[in-house]
């Protein structure tokens, strides 16, 4: 029998999705950063639904701050909402832990969340905790509504061949201590999507090489891209740019009349966060083949 | 150090709401079945957000058919919609599986969540598989998206002395079968909301003695119990009906004229379901205690 290392994550939802009943007013179903719903009664808003777990030894080690596991936790979901154009309302979290869990470690979980759900304007909406047999990985699974105008949702799949490909910040290295503590785009993205709108968006979390992939093949385009302009963490090298993951940083394309004009007003509105233009969309036939970065349940490539 | 054992699933979620922003707009918080959210461009219609996870040895046992497993993690969400007289909307899904799991395990149980979906009228906004280390309890967590008229909302905390205690079905010894193949009771809680509005409601979940407790505490009402009366499932003694749990049989209190004129009618409209008078709720000096029923993270009772 089959078994999920042999699939990975990617090939297992496309197995799933079909088993599930979607419809026409998902605007965007599984896929996507987020589920876009529409509202009858209010078309120029639309919902977002984002679900999303970190597990124990995998997303985060035992010995690190529960107070920046619970920030993390909470802005991995906000970091979705920024890649749509949109900000989150509402969070439901519920925590699977063993009964040997000190409370005060459970609290300090609570309190980085807390913290991070109010410094984004967001609500806590409700939650549930319960147990797990003793030896077994908590998991910490959030859930959250967002909302965005229906003008500025940015998916994955309006990228057009000859839009340049462009990235928030510098990648790889994250594990040094950027996962924990990375700051989600939201401000970034709202000024995007109001002013220079991407035909794509998402944010990186599996990795660029991956990351892109998903864009590009949402998009139906190929990818052409100048690996000398990639932005790299001091220290890093081009491949763990390419493949570390958990970058949270914007990947986005642009027609490259509006990047340029966005490009040019960048700097004066964030003066600290570096942006590049790092390749383009071509058609699939001129695309290149980038491999690499992180996927569930298969065993890590060297 | 003190730890999750030491105070249980109930004492912790009061020490962790107060870490968490909440809001006005909430009309019931964490506490109750579902939070509810109101919303200013439509004031007619409540929306209800609802998560809720099964632990794998907790929730069900590694050799139960994954169907049955997928449609009881459905099943119990759309038990808490029911208990507020509200309805499925959209859900998003987390599973957390080990690598070594068959893809045929996980098929099915996407199957069985899928059709439980589908019955209920509801649909699948989004997703997300995760891996967690070999030997780690599988986690399924589920949250959703449901609304209800803002006239037919009923809450746990609405209960007032000389209502009624009434209970559907029978209660005990779920265990056997019944705790993966309920029937979340929909239509019979949206009959009830319209015709015969319960003061309070909620879902059997935990055990009638636990759940009528929290009911009576929301409402700040005390408890009598006619425990000669309390509908048990065949096989099955008194002290199962209280505190087996898992029974997702509808728990309301309701004015005894209202009551009296639901019973009359109740048989014509659901012929194969009981229904039973237990008890009232009485003033706080006047309750009795009710002990036992399941608690996350305590060792279970004798």
């Amino acid at each position: 029998m089959k078994k999920l290392r042999d699939i990975g994550e990617d090939a297992l939802i496309q197995r799933l999705i079909k088993h599930a009943p979607q419809s026409s007013d998902l605007c965007e179903g599984p896929g996507d950063d987020c589920a876009v719903v529409s509202n009858d009664s209010d078309t120029t808003s639309l919902q977002l639904l984002k679900t999303d777990a970190m597990v124990e030894g995998i997303h985060y080690e035992i010995s690190s701050e529960p107070h920046r596991v619970g920030k993390k936790a909470i802005s991995r979901v906000i970091s979705d909402f920024a890649a749509m154009g949109g900000t989150p309302e509402r969070f439901l979290i519920t925590i699977a832990l063993p009964p040997d869990r000190e409370i005060a470690w459970v609290e300090d979980l609570y309190k980085g969340m807390g913290e991070q759900i109010c410094q984004y304007d967001a609500l806590l909406a409700g939650g549930e905790t319960c147990s797990i047999p003793e030896g077994s990985s908590a998991v910490i699974s959030v859930s959250a509504t967002g909302r965005v105008p229906a003008e500025r949702l940015v998916t994955r799949s309006g990228g057009n061949i000859g839009d340049k490909i462009i990235v928030t910040g510098k990648l790889g290295g994250s594990i040094k201590g950027k996962h924990l503590d990375f700051t989600p785009r939201i401000k970034e993205a709202k000024w995007l999507a109001t002013h220079y709108k991407p035909s794509a968006m998402m944010d990186v979390s599996d990795g660029l090489a991956k990351d892109l992939t998903r864009l590009a093949h949402a998009s139906g385009c190929g990818i052409q891209l100048k690996t000398d302009s990639i932005p790299i963490t001091d220290g890093c090298s081009i491949q763990q740019a390419l493949t570390d993951g958990e970058d949270y940083e914007l990947l986005m394309t642009m027609n490259p009349d509006v990047a340029s004009r966005m490009m040019d007003q960048w700097t004066s509105s964030f003066p600290s966060l570096p942006i590049t233009v790092i390749g383009e969309l071509v058609s699939l036939e001129q695309g290149q083949q980038l491999d690499g970065g992180w996927e569930h349940f298969k065993p890590a490539s060297g």
